[in-house]
């Protein structure tokens, strides 16, 4: 599916504040605002506890063991976006560390979600940049094959376009399509604005099987108690 | 990303004769002839040895154990189409066996491609149905959750639209975009035209090192021999 | 939870005749006649392609690395047994080879279930000695700890307790609890015998749409067809 | 095997203060001390470092991408239970976030042991809710199909009835029987009386070799040094 | 470890008649005849069933996507050598096709054993040129970058040096140092000497507890039978 | 390979200070010192965050599911070592736990590296004594097999030689033969002596497109930019 060779420099991204607004929700609350969809493969891992982010996406295509469109793409971010890198096959190699990170962090870019390997992990939580990634591997990479900028990409088995929005937390990474952004937030907020109400029933004992009136469907379904 | 609900009845498919003819060409030309692009993972394997197809994309999506969309794109099958199945998370349930298969066979389709599991795996090869999948499980699934057919799918981490053209054969499936089909197999038939030659001086004993001039490059690189 | 050190002797089979039935139905139909419940998990393989067998389940319960009680269960078995090998820990040797399938084959064991490697497999192919295992593997074993014969194992992710019914072929391994086994054959029978009817009217091009009127359910479930 | 649709309500726990008193010893003495069994498959891991808890298992059966019997479970803890969740095919969805583990913890239950993936893993880290589980993932769950509470399960590999105590820490889980809680809480305190001992002795250079008396069977073993 | 971009033309082979002889006993006897050592991982298999051979190695080092040298180690080749083929890091992409096979096998090799993946495996089938990998895929290669030939390599977690002799079938693949081909040998012979007698005997019905007098030892050990 | 039931007691490390002087660089560095080998496979990880080391390599084999030789180990441990354990087939069980670390401590050890499991992983943290393994298991080990010390070992696909330098850190675990330690560590420096006026450079937004000079080279391979 992939074109080759090429850097789209020209994108559109989704609406600044409804993608920086979205990551107070987190993965999990977006996911189910979206019904249940966009969500990467759990094998995708923050490489340090407790980073929260959103952002628009910028993508790149890069090939096993070469990561030369890393500097590529550099180019392309503006502030607000997070990359995200998919891999023509399957690897595991480091193909970001702390100088690349410097870069983006200065281009702007808030985090990395890349289908592969990150090294110098240590000074990248000391910088704050946070990455979710496949693995971590002080495997090095080259630079000899052309990929593309800006393309739509297979990320962890999700399809990432340049311009949707990602959202990042502990629990995992969700691509929400760009014309779905504000639909989403809405629904992110409204899924969001009774939950309090409910933990508060719930810590006082109440149970979800009369909260949600469960029992009668559960009955239906056949459910038989045994004393 | 995913839309879901919804069934598209009208599709635009590659032409005929060209999804027919790039069949013959086999999956590692074809991924070949369009740059090295386009394969799903290689955990999807054939169900048996030997069968060689291609046809056009009918998609559906479904959900982790459920496979009632099944029932619904057997409906929206023509003659030639290959059913290219994806789930919305990871699974490993047994969603399709023979007497799905023998509609689907009724229909005029010419294999499937599943991320995720089958069953009847020996009345499947008796019928020369061909399945590429994921895994073998004789799980069974229910039928409970909307999906859809003929969105975009990502299986086995490869985009495939519908009317796309599936090539699959002993080593893996792949993915040529409708608009890329023509001058796929055009480029697959020119590099298949001049490997006979190839082979018979291979076979002859004349190495790939002189056959390919590749001897200067190489020394250029540096590699030293050592007696 | 396992007792080590003990063989128990006297196990109640499930009895004999249901036992044998049961794999004319093969795996699939049989998971499926007992609720969807009993398969082993599809990692477990046939180490070749075509046998569909049943019997009942003399277990043993095998330390890493370690195959001494498989002599020790070979005394237990009784024409028409299958064992069913547990380990107590992940493991990949290979417990198993030909010399052990000459001696089981001998008392009558009709296959073994094994979750985790076994070696010699063209010579047991050509013994139609049949395995279901995780893997294959030519490493040998030690004889040096005691393990179990005829507790309730749990393989591949299923308990399994002896006496119970195994029933395998190129899908997969499922158990039925002895107590479940005649319902299980009639439930079994009773799926199987309005197959025929439903396979003759799929291929004669009938959908499953209208055989199992879905179109109402689905409908309300909110389907839409876009054309 | 198992049974589907039933709630057993009235289940033997295990004596309250030896599962209570197992926690202190952590699962891998505990293991040891049943005769090293009963401990989950490795990949359960805990969702944030430190937690060390133990107490009695109240099960639970999901079905693949369905939390729905996770509300029927709760109203079955009573204070000091640990909840311990299978599924009945292999799924890493997320079936348990921040408001359920409001509710269990409302009802007194310590942790739980879940055979598939959790979210609001960060929430639940600020509540001091420890879940051990194969996986993290956002993936929310329908609720559709009925499993069943307090029947015995299989999760990550091992056998776990209703009553049995969970031991759980950095190093994983370990399930010991009812039947076995006071025996095992014996042995692991026999083999932790001495440790404090042998950790003085190594930690001033005693060597293994000699405070095991070792050295005379590796030599008849054949062990040979080389200068 | 690794020298990169060295080509060592001129390597000790292990004895010519012993190297070949070996092939008879098959990968599990060479395995324990070597006191059960020097086994590739077992997710090493043979892309074809029924082969058995053994030669001597030479050995190549590739980068991941990278098939370059492939061309390079074609020209040591020698009659009776298997090539052995490791990558520098984690790589499933296809090196090998039914073109460097016809040369592969016009100067003299058996058989390949890859740590990665190769494609026409329907074609080398048809040559009966057997290949032992970690997968099949279409994935094609680029050649760019220089590895070595004939150092050693650690290929599926073995090391092997080029001249040592590789025995493989379906259980798998062994590589016995040149050093100890010899002694191998005739530990395979002796081994087999007396398994017809065995087999004979456990086919009479005569039990492995008997035949290798286990009893005692087990009774030692604290074996229990229980009526 | 392996040579069994052998201790080899003298064995030359790589020089003191030049081991020592490695920790600095990190594996990543050192990794790309090397020119881009030495690295275990990336599912080596460590049992807590923050550790960088380096020291000279003794190294133990073991078998699955026994740890006997970790104490024939321990008497050849010298202070500035690192114990390399490899297993002779895959296992995960817990090898080592706080008793055997304080032994190896004792004897000034600065970490363990195994293709393994190990337990007690909290004590662990709170000696502050590393480990890289491949996971974290409370599952015990017998002792009842002879392996070997100080022989040539492939731990985690990496050969790794008494004496050799062994540097690990968050990013993951090099091997450095001791023949390259000296200019391993020129290298090493040599690299690291500019990275600092690149980060600044980067840092303040230059990218590394233009600090790298690579614009012509991409334009060359056929990048093109789309607007």
């Amino acid at each position: 599916m992939y074109e080759l060779g090429v850097v789209y420099r020209n994108i559109s991204r989704a609406d600044r504040s409804t993608a920086d607004a979205l990551a107070a929700y987190g993965s999990a609350t977006v996911h189910e605002a979206m019904g249940r969809v966009g969500l990467l493969k759990p094998y995708m891992r923050p490489i340090y506890v407790g980073a929260q982010v959103s952002g628009t996406a910028v993508t790149v295509l890069l090939h096993p063991g070469d990561n030369w469109m890393m500097h590529v793409v550099a180019e392309q971010i503006r502030p607000g976006d997070i990359v995200v890198a998919a891999i023509s096959a399957e690897c595991t190699d480091g193909y970001f560390g702390d100088l690349l990170a410097t870069s983006f962090q200065a281009r702007g870019a808030r985090a990395l979600v890349i289908d592969a390997g990150v090294r110098d992990v240590k000074t990248l939580a000391e910088m704050k940049f946070p990455v979710w990634s496949k693995c971590i591997s002080s495997k090095g990479t080259i630079k000899a094959t052309l990929g593309s900028v800006n393309i739509p990409v297979v990320c962890a088995g999700m399809l990432v376009s340049p311009g949707d929005v990602i959202v990042a937390d502990d629990d995992g990474v969700v691509c929400v399509p760009r014309a779905r952004a504000t639909e989403t937030l809405e629904a992110a907020a409204a899924r969001e604005a009774n939950e309090g109400a409910k933990r508060q029933k719930l810590a006082a004992g109440e149970l979800g099987l009369d909260m949600y009136k469960m029992r009668e469907s559960l009955a239906k379904a056949g459910l038989m108690y045994v004393d």
